[in-house]
């Protein structure tokens, strides 16, 4: 007998479209990768940094949903985890220290975002609750990974990173309360997170830190 | 289609009164934007480490015994959170320096482990398992928040803080076992957990660590 | 009325033998309990870490592929898991010291990386997301006992550790891609990662590591 998890019917979530989906996530798996291959990691490590990263956000919201953790049953996501870790391992280090993969990374942290709080709203999660599902899905994969390398992670930095998730997921949620179409919020909200995101990377825009207690 | 979770029909729970979870969960959640505010970071980071620290105990225990993730379909939870993060970031740090938030913590620690193990229990998790479950209740969200800070852990300060959670989810899967009535069972075990941690903050009282090994 | 989690009938899942996965659970334990007895931590937190080390692994793949938390239900895995801690407690550590604890410890990394693969796929699970969902078991663990130590992680040593691990679950996955009996499939994966394993214990063999970035 089959497991009734499998019965589930998932609630019709307004998807991304499957080639940009899987590009969000090799990015991100990208940023995994490098981050192993810089500490001269070996390979099996770089695959699993590559992973972590690239769906942790994610897992983390569909078990706090109750939704089946997305790529669990998917036949691509992870191998294509895997081979980022590939191209990751096989090319100079160098190639990806442009700016290019910080405006690719940037895209997706907007799009996830996005993704997760509309994909939280379709479960019957309450708007706030729903936000902070997308700016999980876009921020935690990089929280996770920071971690596991012993680096000061995302969030801790001043740089508006998990700013621009938060935007974007609000803006999401606003969308959707207001009734907006899911094409108009999906356009705004993703636009002005990445904007954003764009603008902190071009000025190193940072926001101001709490002044801590007078004895520190 | 609604997704079949929401046709599991959790069993009925000695709940806490709404008011006080909600402070419960509130004095953890302050916790948690101190320490981020303490390290400087900025308001996008204080509110998330008063999310984790405040719901991530229970999001754990929940996890675990299969029930659906406690603050994701309640209207309050998050945004009592968020209001948190707004106190601490608009009030001055030296406010909460004081005893007062320090012996909430107490109270809440030992709450939550007497909370979390009738929860467990009533989920029909056995006995030894659920007083685990109140233990993971009441310190996860504490761990979490100091592994993200990157400061030592309260797992890891000899400081009686986990042991007072042990004592009263011990204390709690006892009196439940021994068939002794909710509210008795509740005034034992949450006296007993808030005055060893009550003892331990007045005279700073510390259990003997193990001598490790010779050569360290 | 009972949570409808109770009336999951999980697939049939090629099972250990009880006394050999209690056997499993209680070195990776054992092996937690010990990294905080070296650190001079309380009773209380070296129990924590027996816990953790011991089902933390499991737990994750069995969160990740929607299966019950397989020692929640369980009458003897938490037993055994605070039992273990107290045997570390009241022992030397010294007595822990040889290398019986690591040959031991090659065992479970292996047995549990096949057990994992299986689990998954017998639920279902596409064949490299199951070998994922392998390695997971076997690492996971550990991996958290590291971070939560606050000591490097078995994932950033270049010691063959994780990569017997992913051996072991890759074999595993193929065995059964490839219709091979259980018993065989079980008999080579396992033989292999151990194998791998051992001669990293023995040899003291790395994998080499990326070359890093130029700059670095």
């Amino acid at each position: 007998m089959m497991p009734m998890l499998s019965a589930i019917t998932p609630p019709p979530v307004p998807a991304l479209p499957p080639m940009l989906d899987l590009l969000g996530i090799a990015v991100f798996a990208l940023t995994g990768a490098l981050v192993a291959a810089r500490l001269r990691q070996t390979f099996v490590t770089v695959a699993f940094f590559a992973l972590v990263t690239g769906v942790g956000g994610g897992s983390v919201r569909d078990l706090l949903i109750g939704a089946p953790v997305f790529w669990i049953q998917d036949p691509l996501v992870a191998p294509v985890c895997f081979a980022v870790a590939l191209i990751a391992w096989f090319t100079p280090v160098r190639w990806w220290e442009g700016k290019l993969l910080e405006w690719a990374d940037a895209l997706g942290l907007a799009t996830y975002a996005v993704f997760g709080t509309i994909k939280a709203l379709a479960w019957g999660v309450p708007t706030v609750a729903a936000i902070m599902m997308g700016v999980i899905t876009g921020c935690v994969g990089g929280i996770v990974r920071d971690v596991l390398a012993g680096q000061p992670s995302i969030l801790m930095r001043p740089e508006l990173y998990v700013t621009a998730a938060a935007l974007s997921a609000a803006l999401a949620g606003l969308g959707i309360a207001l009734g907006l179409s899911a094409q108009l919020t999906w356009a705004i909200a993703v636009f002005a997170g990445f904007t954003m995101r764009g603008a902190a990377i071009h000025w190193s825009i940072a926001l101001p830190g709490h002044a801590g207690a007078p004895e520190d």
